[in-house]
């Protein structure tokens, strides 16, 4: 019997004794060798994911990974076995990139705040700069010309119109991203001058979007945009990153998106580009639709206790790893993951989980159905694997760090 | 002149230039020895917080610190000695406790999840364990035994009643922490067995509260709680921790605490305790209220740009070190810290402060009036010394730590 909390991401399975399993072994079994809290990833969902996306969409689109939403360098390098580029926010992210061995023009720096240290060490490595304002342009620019190199830069542009319907919304407001669309082509005739390379553009216009229809007007929109101002660009553009928003289902009214759906509406888009980007290649840029699913949290049970006649079990991970589990990161209604008792699946209790942190902040799940849970046992959280350790405040209250593997 | 935005805790001035002064001297001067993004805090308002808290309470009144707050080593150091005793919500944050030769009889340990390590570690220390169930007294009493030592044992109680109009409340609810009052007597009941050593009670209702009635209400069913459980205990109370919950103005419309209606209110309850306690100790354990003022965070602007008519500020810093003034940690409503341009304050512009991180959560203050903030200019917000930067997911995108000083 499944409980009404066994939902689970595709790719989880159950044994005989009822016990999760991830990455083809019991989640216990992989606590029991790597420790508690344990952040598991799995490389064939990865791949499956990859490759789902690649059968249903056009051949030629690019698919590039926001390093952002799980840097961790060993996912990081499976990766980049499976991606065509990868999108980075740092000079960080940037070196574990480089570190994988993704070739650097494959690479982009987005980020609306770049210290001259990291404009320096893109153009020194000739990753391309998706550039947020005027005024980042011209310190690249002086960059390029004291190092003796040309700078690859991608003008990023802030979209008069939204991802309607998205978790964050990024397009169609005055915004720290990016360049506004009617201030766009005097930076681009900026770029005309000898320190540049131009590359093409570059527009988010929001994420967490579970609207095919959105996110393919958007996407629309987005061509006709690009179009439009690539006839103020030194040269036809090469690349245009589209942006990405393909949101994932974290709650139970929530669709996942259907790909194929969306591979269909963005071939239709592009069976026909416009004259001005008939040499240009399109790039998505997906992070957590990607790898979200492919990620679960394991943390064990470390007291049970019963107050005000409600059941609660105390484990011994919390918001410091996830954050965005516990409801308390840019989230006005708090509802739970989907979340299991690792250890024996099925029958059914109503508990609610509590991480180990002294503040009523740290819930992972409130009053969820789960199968008897008692202390030693292995609770899962799913949607682990984007927006996880990285989003998470992991020195508060100063317990230790999640071990987080790849399997 | 002042701007609509230069609102500032007491403690902080300018200097001739108008620019912000910080623990005797002008916040960029700190930036410039020691980087930026920056958090100071200043010892001496640390110094004066305490000495206005004990001019207000009674004289018998113990004050301890709430170490998760803020624990870096040297602020803890210097509370050390000012403060009566620590609160502590971890291992780590225990050793932090005793590395600031706090006495290990003056430290207590909370958490609703201590793991066996850590209720090991404590007892061996000799630190006061607060107990959160019936199970952990149980584990508590086994390693004791195991140690040949003997656990010193506090009763962690949910009180049947909560700290009205509390930012968190915490009691009158089905609670991870403590053990709910109906329940006490028996878990007391077990702590007469030999390997335990009976200290107290420890009662927490509620956190960031504004309304000196609503606490003093609290502290007095907190009494009459204690003194009701007494009854029950192997041995009359030593201590018994009143708990907090004295919030701190982060916005406008919020009135500071009049700490001497405080103090004379608590001299009233205590002034004829119950018989049950006439020889126990009263401690009130402070976190906020005692450090968040005595801290600032300081951002120096990369960018300034124009978009959709309105003006943004982009600095170095970001929601990765404060994300509490981000409004993304437990908020529902997004509302500014005080912040002020450190550079030069006074006349007036409306602008918004964008972190660097590439995402639209990433705002430390929406159309705020600051000084006509420059690129090269450093943004002070305020109210950063609790609840900053260990509160904040400081990997998040990978950029650098924000470096710390006590001054």
């Amino acid at each position: 019997m499944t409980a009404p909390s066994d939902r689970m991401p595709a790719g989880y399975g159950r044994d005989g004794h009822g016990r999760l399993l991830v990455a083809g072994a019991a989640a216990v079994d992989w606590v029991a060798q790597n420790g508690s809290p344990l952040f598991i990833y799995d490389k064939a969902l990865l791949a499956a994911r990859v490759a789902q996306w690649r059968a249903a969409m056009p051949p030629a689109q690019h698919l590039h990974y926001a390093v952002k939403a799980n840097p961790m360098p060993e996912l990081v390098g499976t990766m980049a076995g499976l991606v065509d580029g990868f999108d980075v926010a740092s000079a960080a992210e940037m070196q574990v990139a480089l570190g994988a061995l993704m070739a650097p023009q494959s690479v982009s720096f987005a980020g609306p705040g770049k210290r001259d240290s990291e404009l320096k060490a893109a153009i020194a490595a000739g990753v391309t700069l998706h550039i947020e304002s005027a005024g980042e342009l011209a310190r690249a620019g002086a960059l390029a010309r004291a190092l003796g190199a040309k700078a690859r830069v991608a003008l990023r542009v802030n979209p008069p119109f939204a991802l309607k319907g998205s978790g964050m919304k990024m397009g169609g407001l005055a915004s720290a991203f990016g360049v506004d669309a009617a201030d766009a082509p005097a930076v681009l005739q900026a770029m005309a001058a000898p320190g540049f390379d131009f590359i093409g553009f570059h527009v988010f216009a929001g994420s967490q979007n579970l609207s095919e229809e959105a996110i393919l007007d958007c996407q629309r929109q987005t061509v006709g945009l690009a179009a439009d101002l690539a006839a103020h660009a030194p040269r036809p553009p090469r690349l245009v990153n589209l942006g990405g928003g393909f949101g994932v289902p974290y709650f139970p009214a929530d669709k996942p998106l259907d790909i194929e759906v969306l591979g269909r509406g963005l071939a239709a888009i592009l069976a026909e580009p416009p004259p001005a980007l008939a040499e240009t290649g399109f790039a998505l840029e997906l992070g957590r639709w990607l790898v979200a699913e492919a990620g679960v949290y394991l943390t064990r049970i470390i007291d049970r206790k019963v107050s005000g006649g409600e059941t609660f079990v105390i484990v011994d991970g919390g918001l410091h790893h996830q954050l965005a589990a516990s409801g308390n990161f840019g989230t006005v209604v708090r509802r739970n993951y989907p979340v299991v008792n690792a250890s024996h699946m099925g029958s059914a209790e109503t508990v609610t989980v509590a991480g180990c942190l002294c503040t009523p902040l740290d819930r992972l799940a409130d009053r969820a159905v789960l199968a008897s849970p008692q202390v030693g046992d292995v609770i899962a959280i799913f949607m682990a694997g984007a927006y996880g350790r990285t989003a998470s405040p992991e020195g508060f209250l100063g317990h230790p760090p999640a071990a987080e593997i790849l399997a």
